[in-house]
């Protein structure tokens, strides 16, 4: 018997034409299980509507509105000043002579420079990241956690956080059959974590947050989840995202702590996504690394408990993406273990180097003193002001829409509203195309407003339930009229299919 | 029966003290046979000692030479003024209005600044990269294939080269048993090909390049590995890395020729890692790029073999590696398949955007008309003059020691000459230690000299000959004294070893 693959080579051994040796036959099945909604088909078109439109094709609107990626930049917030001072000023070392950078600006590049082979940003750094830029984001996380001890030596620089996430899941997905590894990750989800797990066909066990709680993790059904997945692979490791992306929560204290116990008990690594540690908006929430409470809990569990976080300079008040600039910190590695890890990480040879003086900016800021201080204090006030402003005007007007309910967008940078569709309409109209509901709804809202979200089934919902991902960072205005219109499209919508709904007789 | 892993969790559900969740036991497998010497446990060692220095230790050396790893900026290249400047441009715009940088600078720097979301380098761009640094790259293409058409849609900016090869490979590689994807790569390799093919578990199937022949390649041995490997794989690619590394020969035109006849033949997609494209020394030697050769091969090849080029900042006379930029151009790729690379792509969002500033700089240096032109083309011909000189001096030296037998470098930035070590004395003495003689070699000469290189079985050999890579990167001057010591050191250490050979009795 052959496969498709070597009947193209026998073929070709007859003497006919030369068939592609790469096909959707030939691929390889984990890449074609890999989905990633965040840029997905909607972007896809959306992109093609946006240059229709600048070709003079007609739509009912003038300007696409990308609300579907956390790209700050992109939707008009501007840099930090010091931030691109002092990777300006690392680029191009010449700037060191001139006045019209401030001192402590110069001061952190040279420190970064003399960190790097030959004091060029263009030298290779080691595997781990630069020796500085580690103690730096040591020292800053003792700070944040009130003097919980910080070894620069667990510290590893990354191409954003995306790459620091993959290269931890690879250490530990292994097996084959039942003792295949069960990674938890949350629903809704971040699509990374099911990419990378489709990817390394390792198995993916859902716990749901709690959407009638904000978005809460339920300690019951993390049990409920890992006890189903115990049936039929191995659980490894759980995932958690705090704040949440989609889904805007920040979690307590007192559920890190059961999050903690449960990691601790079940004897599962965890991975903390901590990304949008700075984005906190409601009053009455805090972030809590889960390292403190970690810490807090005792040393029989800071002492043992394998806790991977994750940081990036792409999110917070810099919003720099583009960078790839990022950290992980990952605390009782076994010490042979983590020789693999730098092993593995050294064949990428090294994070951007130019993302890494980044993220020695946001762990290093300017201090009292400093001259730089006051306008790097007033930009960080200025973005996180704004965001928290438009963080409450999305769940206020969305929850004044009849059949959206959102819940309050806590931290992050989204809002993952749930959409009510007339299930009798989903039933009948819309799954006769193969597509979501919500994918429907997406597609509609794009081709007639403009409007670029992603579909919740991207992320992960309960069954029977729909949602989209909104971000947040359009200008207070744009974001205004974008909800004014969604707000219009959803009562059109609905009115729509809820006449499906009577019976056809 | 319960694995290791397993029993530890049993353990723990009896109240036992918790045990690590990831062990050397429970560690993926396929990491655990990654292997990357260019970063291996010599250059660990190398580390410790420079620190040590540092500290005040003694050894028979005041400094640790670098010689292991093509990092040209760690080892005093100056960057290019003309691409930092453009760099910086981008990173601080508000560079744009200071009249200490040139018009051209400025010029690139606003287009690419145009081409970026929220014309910042802090946004994220396409997976594919910045459109119009793809439209450069196809230009720059275009021109150095003297016309043979570019498409820019074929780009794809990449994280440095590997991020390229590895997106590649990932696509090409399944199957289980006798179906498991073949790769066919030079021997001696860069290890970042073993090193991925480990990982993703494929088949590595070696081809020996030609060391009594200057390393050329030659085609009977690709069919002899081929026709070896169909036995128990299913070989799926070639990878051709020209010029080479390590072995830094740089392929005729002819050979081209016969390597892609022999993958249209053999439906074999083609991987050339051109790299080092610019780094050509030898006056007999020219560059042809595979794409090339391949178009002057006519339609039937040029519309049909799957072909994937590799290039990169970190070479070249730039020398930017920090910047971890590069590019891949893929044709005729299955449109399908192209969709399903993207979304790949997607899922690591972007290469970095400062990496793809620095590569659209080396695609669109400054025309002659332009401020920059003269003083960007001395800095070019600076660096790839010395390295010339390098280049020659190296070869030279090295065959002037008894037992050392060096090939020309004709490119690329490496000797990988043979070291003659005793036979008797390698299987008696050095085996025994389970180490491989070149280790051996390479250890005792890092101890007693300070100098670093990477022994050649990181790279792959014919069994029983011992090689070691060196970079031709140290400074005129360092590298002579290098090129010293290490004669001094072989004599030294062929009459220890040969005395071995006289049979004790």
């Amino acid at each position: 018997i052959f496969s498709t693959a070597e009947a193209t080579v026998v073929l070709r051994e007859n003497g006919k034409m030369r068939e592609k040796s790469l096909t959707m036959d030939t691929l390889n099945p984990q890449v074609k299980a890999v989905e990633y909604a965040v840029r997905g088909p909607i972007v896809t078109k959306a992109g093609d509507i946006e240059r229709g439109l600048q070709q003079g094709q007609k739509h009912p609107f003038t300007e696409v509105i990308k609300a579907n990626i956390g790209d700050s930049h992109a939707m008009g917030q501007k840099p930090i000043t010091f931030l691109r001072q002092v990777v300006a000023l690392c680029s191009f070392p010449e700037l060191l002579d001139s006045s019209s950078f401030p001192e402590d600006a110069k001061q952190r590049a040279r420190r970064i420079l003399q960190g790097c082979g030959g004091q060029s940003l263009g030298s290779y750094s080691a595997s781990q990241g630069v020796d500085c830029i580690r103690q730096d984001i040591a020292v800053y996380i003792e700070q944040r956690d009130k003097g919980v001890p910080a070894d620069w030596d667990n510290i590893y620089l990354t191409t954003g956080a995306s790459d620091g996430i993959v290269s931890i899941l690879k250490m530990l997905v292994s097996g084959q059959g039942r003792s295949r590894s069960g990674v938890m990750i949350p629903i809704p989800q971040y699509p990374l974590y099911s990419a990378a797990i489709s990817e390394m066909e390792a198995v993916q066990i859902n716990y749901y947050l709690d959407e009638d709680n904000c978005w809460a993790l339920d300690i019951n059904e993390l049990h409920r989840a890992y006890q189903a997945a115990k049936e039929h692979c191995h659980p490894r490791v759980i995932c958690i995202i705090n704040p949440g992306n989609p889904t805007g929560q920040v979690q307590s204290k007192k559920c890190i702590e059961e999050v903690l116990h449960f990691a601790y008990e079940e004897n599962l690594f965890v991975m903390s996504d901590e990304v949008y540690q700075d984005n906190v908006y409601s009053p009455d929430c805090q972030f809590h690394s889960f390292k403190k409470v970690l810490y807090e809990m005792g040393p029989e569990y800071f002492n043992t408990v394998e806790l991977a976080s994750f940081h990036s300079t792409s999110k917070g008040y810099s919003g720099e993406c583009g960078f790839r600039g990022g950290y992980m910190e990952v605390l009782n590695l076994d010490l042979e273990v983590k020789a693999q890890l730098v092993k593995l990480l050294s064949v990428r040879l090294c994070p951007p180097v130019s993302g890494q003086a980044a993220m020695d900016v946001i762990v290093n800021p300017p201090l009292p003193h400093e001259p730089s201080y006051l306008q790097f204090h007033k930009e960080k006030r200025a973005v996180l002001g704004a965001l928290a402003e438009k963080a409450q005007m999305t769940e206020q007007i969305l929850n004044t829409v009849p059949g959206i309910k959102c819940n309050p967008v806590q931290g992050a940078m989204y809002a993952f509203p749930r959409i009510f569709i007339p299930p009798r309409a989903c039933v009948s109209l819309l799954q006769s195309l193969g597509i979501s509901p919500d994918m429907m709804y997406c597609l509609r809202l794009l081709e007639e407003t403009g409007i670029c979200l992603v579909p919740g089934s991207g992320f992960g919902q309960r069954e029977g339930t729909y949602h989209f991902r909104m971000t947040i960072l359009p200008t207070t205005e744009k974001l205004k009229v974008l909800l004014e219109k969604l707000r219009d499209f959803h009562i059109k919508f609905l009115k729509e299919y809820a006449s499906l709904e009577e019976p056809k007789r």
